[in-house]
């Protein structure tokens, strides 16, 4: 049998070494072969595994510095078929790769977006006259370095050791409590953790009515380790609320805090309980790829 | 006395189209002559006011289908000198620009982040093979056009009147209530208006503490329309509160709120009160460039 585990590609991304820490835990639980299959999007991904080509997607969630990714929120929602089983945070820390000699040479940045942002300072500070280009991926933004001189990309340093680049500037993020959390996910019910995860609608223009959703939880003492809201791209001001709630789906406490938040919200979607893990960025080539 | 307002740029852009707005509201109601700065970036747009290069600045806060704006309230909080003058609702309504005879001929669409995600579905619908390349602007966007007819970017109509780029399709925006909230701000402190824009900061770890800041509206009966949360960069897990409330300042009710409020939070900044405009898009040339 091989596990597939699908992520945010091609090789070198952040969203891959997340995958592999992910691979090397379940190598110690499970005996099957494992296989990393890159997407060029976090929909394509989510959506391989709803549509069982994949049997585990590894998504961000939440940057420290950035702040939430979106898409996975909004695509997990609309797909209301898949449940978190774990939940890994990856320490960032950002690479300055250039073929060129020195600073001074560099005209053009190109990085992710959010990799971008999270070095804006550093950014300002040493070269403050380059021009910022967005790519798709950090990973991405590696292919004009060896043809121009002129030009930088901001990755990782594994990104720098698989496609042979060299680094100019380490590390370069801002904060050095930068941190990323990804869920791994599938279509199988999760089996219990430390954490859960959920979201809902509420009756819009209702005073009070997010305060008494919310209040389901803190009069049992249940403490909320993140709140976020989407729009439900139904107008301007009507929100979908995401909520981490520090406790486990199968607690008695939990359970009734879900049957009152019923009563309370429009429409309301669990996605299930799961451990965090803290992992280590993986800098080495690896038997998974 | 010239009025300068700074928004992203250059020409073409929606922010210009809000920035535009505000110049023809202020023109009704001032005597000054009005002038348009396009600055590169959001942070930038924001700072020249925060140094007093210009007057107002005038950006995006949040769209009805992307949602919030975080480099706006992260911008924002840090500054902490602006308040929000009045905000602009604009519908966003997107074209495909391109010099190509027909869909069949595109195989790389450029545009801004935000208005790819607006359009993925038409994207995914009428061109599945086309690559998508990020934008620091839905105007930059337009830059390869007339020299490679196997590109499209995705902009306004506006924008393809100013640079004489053909419409191939329109609109093309997944969701046809689509549209971008943007905040007119000053370092003066406001009028007074319908809603009012706050920020908090709550001790971490401790339950029940975002329900005990938000019941200070519930109990006095005041509707939040709307709540957004953004990381303090401090570590994950670590959030700010973004509240927009449905009631003015210098109410007897939203004072006694706030006084409530700073009990029970760690920093609060009050943005200030104001006014919400619907805005139409602007299709013509304008003598406030």
């Amino acid at each position: 049998m091989v596990l597939s585990i699908a992520h945010l590609g091609p090789s070198g991304t952040y969203a891959e070494m997340a995958a592999l820490a992910c691979a090397q835990q379940l190598q110690a639980e499970i005996k099957a072969e494992i296989q990393l299959c890159p997407y060029p999007s976090i929909i394509q991904t989510l959506y391989s595994v709803a549509e069982r080509q994949s049997q585990l997607a590894v998504v961000p969630v939440e940057n420290s510095i950035e702040g939430g990714v979106g898409v996975t929120l909004d695509t997990l929602w609309q797909l209301d078929v898949l449940h978190i089983q774990r939940a890994l945070v990856l320490p960032i820390s950002h690479a300055l790769l250039s073929c060129a000699t020195g600073l001074e040479n560099i005209q053009t940045v190109y990085s992710h977006p959010q990799a971008l942002a999270q070095c804006q300072g550093w950014l300002h500070q040493f070269l403050p006259n380059a021009q910022l280009i967005p790519t798709n991926s950090t990973t991405e933004a590696l292919q004009q370095l060896d043809q121009d001189v002129s030009t930088a990309a901001i990755a990782s340093q594994r990104a720098a050791q698989i496609y042979g680049l060299p680094i100019l500037a380490y590390p370069i993020n801002d904060h050095p409590d930068n941190c990323t959390r990804f869920w791994v996910l599938s279509p199988e019910v999760a089996p219990q953790g430390s954490h859960t995860s959920l979201a809902f609608s509420i009756p819009a223009n209702l005073p009070g009515a997010l305060v008494k959703a919310l209040q389901v939880f803190a009069e049992r003492g249940l403490n909320l380790s993140r709140i976020e809201s989407r729009p439900t791209k139904r107008s301007l001001g009507d929100y979908l609320f995401f909520v981490d709630i520090e406790a486990s789906l199968d607690t008695e406490t939990v359970q009734a805090a879900l049957i009152d938040l019923k009563a309370q919200t429009e429409m309301l979607k669990v996605f299930g309980s799961y451990c965090i893990y803290n992992i280590e960025p993986c800098n080495t080539e690896s038997r998974f790829n």
